[in-house]
């Protein structure tokens, strides 16, 4: 299929909007999205970007059944390891339902694979969530492993209340 | 007991690289550290830094036994969530033996959220061994929750030359 993969700007936000909200209505915790358009536009788009984003586009006669060219993007930032070093995170990997199977997912994976690489990185990392069964097949056949299950690595949070409370010094 | 936090400089980068090593010793890896002071100072104290680092020191009265005054760190950087913003990861937080149970580690900790609010994040995330049942007590204590066990999350990432086939198109 015919699609291109591109540097996101500050003119997608509104199609990344719409899209993390599908993402999660898949993930069925579309309660949980707190941040819109306006948020990308500043976080991702000003000085400092706290995240950098891909887009899947195809062309006019291609487009989606609602009218959509932009059908599947990816949000990544640049983190560290204090053992391996320069590392690039994918917070999001998304395909619109109707585009699956033709590739777009991993041309996005590769793309952000890329500019790792690029940077410097030695290691590409996301998380997973265990019910997702086909996205894990997926990952683990392009060579990832699950550090969480091999070396019992738990992502932890702290948020809210507790986060303020920790701010003034713990309990 | 008395002691400061302050931010990291380059200075720092010695004894960071030698407490990143005393961790990784603890945590049964000290082979997997791949990183030595060079690549901390070139990655933390460079244009547009991989990480930011802040330092637990006591006075010269109180060093350890081999003559660190420089007894604790974190490292941790900006991240972002696509459903909550952004966030601060907190990538290590390390108290020398000898100086654990004085409160240094929740000093730490606690700066790392004071840093990560006043940034307008609204998250702190890390990852913890699920056999470090100190840590993981310390921290839930904390008010800070298992994503993974809750959630189902699971820390997925490739590396070397699975890195390099997805970037040249995956398999």
């Amino acid at each position: 299929m015919e699609f291109t993969i591109r540097a996101a700007t500050l003119e997608d936000c509104k199609d990344i909007s719409r899209m993390i909200l599908e993402l999660a209505e898949y993930e069925k915790v579309s309660d949980q999205v707190k941040i819109a358009q306006r948020d990308l536009e500043q976080d991702g788009f000003s000085k400092n970007p706290f995240f950098h984003g891909i887009i899947a586009e195809v062309p006019e006669h291609l487009k989606s059944k609602e009218g959509h060219s932009k059908v599947g993007y990816s949000l990544y930032f640049y983190t560290y390891s204090s053992w391996k070093g320069r590392a690039v995170y994918m917070e999001d990997l998304y395909v619109m339902p109707e585009f699956r199977g033709k590739g777009i997912g991993k041309a996005l994976m590769s793309k952000v694979s890329q500019l790792g690489l690029a940077a410097g990185c030695t290691q590409l990392n996301f998380t997973v969530l265990d019910w997702n069964k086909s996205s894990l097949d997926f990952y683990l056949k392009q060579g990832c492993w699950d550090v969480t299950s091999d070396l019992g690595y738990h992502c932890m949070r702290c948020e809210g209340d507790a986060l303020e409370h920790l701010a003034q010094g713990g309990l």
